[in-house]
């Protein structure tokens, strides 16, 4: 959320000599995304983001992503298109690192989602898997089930410092959700987004206009991508580590909206509370990690682990798929 | 150059409920000018920036800056114009901060001025101050000679941590300068920038379009300004701590641009030196200020004193006007 790599207006001018986009009239960094560095760019023939990749991206990964926003804005999905150059290469180098320019996206992204927003954004999900279905290309989830040993392992500790007791929590939800794997193998699989939080959608009033920043984008179960949604946007109080309360409106607006699009399977529905808490975790344990590695004074401070450890409270006691409005 | 406080949809599109500049299409939290928070802000009626003051600015100095830029704007010079709201107020307040809306500016700010963007420059500062003699209201320049004496007490062992026998140098400088205070107080006086650095500057390809950041405009001598884009603008290598030598060609290119927009009287173009002295011993100070003040592990480093000590030893063997090409 910051700009890392300063671009002079000069290696801007002959970077973009590469293009046939016309040349520069603004030219801005902006605090978006991940951690890579962002600028608005304005060029004679329209508005534009230019990224460049730190080291957080694997660069291997990067044709993946840019493949996979390509594909979708090929097929009218609205996300950032990368712009190719006049070589037709739309990734690129710039100071050091890898570039993409990529189209400008009209919207604004809710702090406390409505639930007509809920609604959108569950189709808005839909239909992004419906573009993804002919997308080719492959890409593991590091993040899922398979790595949580190795996320938790040695962090006990931090866990308990953060709330007593709550290691005990942790141990016992990561023996209940083992059976997750095999579960999500059975299910319709496809490309997912796997990060799709209100800061990465982006809406024109209540309408929704579009998705950004891919750079969690893998293959896995569909119906693992509305269980993060749940878990995103479902909640009532974005940000708070105790009394969270799941919003049974908002979630069936979410799976509605979703549903409306690309119908759920009954395998899909009544596998949503496991998936829920199984993406509950992976997100409580990548704050962890982040949480427990992040220097106390440091100036950005990582997000708190507990607001996970609260929506896995609420996973826990779940019933089945009526309790979160599916 | 961050954003420090964080404006969500909700608070945005309440306090844009005031305006009549129509529905928003796109924010975005911007890296530029000073400690403030800064928004690119898109509405179906054009795009603009949002500014919140953080608490570096004085509030009591708010009105004096936005009547400022007002004024500017209304003799079309070319800087960002406060939108005022329905009840024609442009200063308002947002989550809990002062705030304006103000309109975009086209343009890109320079990390090596061209000479021709040098000239450009200075015909622009002269604009400039041909707009503001009209303006009523003053500022005194809180960072003028006379605050000198309080930068400079019990820093000369910093001083001297950067560069044995710098805080000699400076206690010579600081004598030698003295006079600056009566020299300015009979030079042609006005509103002046204060703090044009190339990245308060803005340009299409080589030409001139516009200036932002009047956080530290001021009452004082017209020359004076004229001298801080001399520090600014001349040098040949921006950021270089040895070595750095001055530009005669863009040093003449400034000053022969702004004399064919306002010719600088003899007495004036005598000044020069000493008040290009006087300019680089405030940049050298606060800088020091900053410099030991700033924790050696915070994540923004503030900007080396040394450029400015190199610039205090060109300006120490000046013989006169000529040397800058004035």
């Amino acid at each position: 959320m910051a700009v890392y790599t300063q671009v002079d207006s000069a290696a801007l001018e002959a970077f973009l000599a590469e293009y046939e986009i016309g040349m520069p009239r603004s030219f801005k960094g902006i605090a978006e995304g991940v951690e890579n560095s962002n600028y608005y760019l304005e060029t004679d023939q329209g508005r534009f983001i230019l990224t460049l990749f730190e080291k957080r991206v694997d660069a291997a990964d990067l044709p993946y992503f840019v493949s996979l926003k390509q594909h979708l804005a090929a097929r009218g999905f609205p996300c950032p298109r990368p712009i190719p150059a006049r070589d037709r290469l739309a990734l690129r180098e710039l100071c050091g690192r890898p570039a993409v320019i990529v189209s400008f996206l009209d919207g604004l992204s809710p702090r406390q989602p409505s639930r007509t927003q809920c609604r959108e954004i569950g189709a808005g999900l839909a239909e992004m898997h419906l573009a993804l279905e002919d997308f080719s290309m492959t890409r593991p989830n590091s993040l899922g089930p398979a790595s949580f040993a190795g996320l938790w392992e040695g962090r006990a500790a931090s866990a308990d410092a953060l709330e007593a007791g709550l290691a005990a929590e942790i141990e016992a939800d990561l023996e209940d959700i083992a059976g997750a794997r095999t579960l999500s193998a059975h299910l319709p699989r496809g490309t997912i987004h796997a990060d799709l939080f209100p800061d990465n959608a982006f809406f024109l009033e209540e309408r929704f206009s579009g998705i950004i920043d891919f750079y969690f984008a893998c293959t896995d179960a569909l119906a693992y991508d509305l269980a993060i949604c749940l878990n995103a946007w479902g909640f009532d109080d974005i940000g708070r580590t105790s009394g969270l309360q799941f919003s049974y409106s908002h979630g069936a607006a979410l799976v509605s909206g979703y549903d409306a699009v690309r119908p759920l399977s009954k395998a899909e529905r009544e596998a949503l509370p496991l998936l829920c808490r199984t993406a509950a975790m992976r997100f409580f344990l990548t704050r962890l990690v982040d949480w427990s590695d992040t220097p106390a004074d440091a100036l950005v401070k990582p997000k708190n682990p507990l607001e996970y450890a609260q929506r896995l409270r609420f996973h826990r006691q779940a019933n089945g798929p009526a309790d979160y409005g599916a």
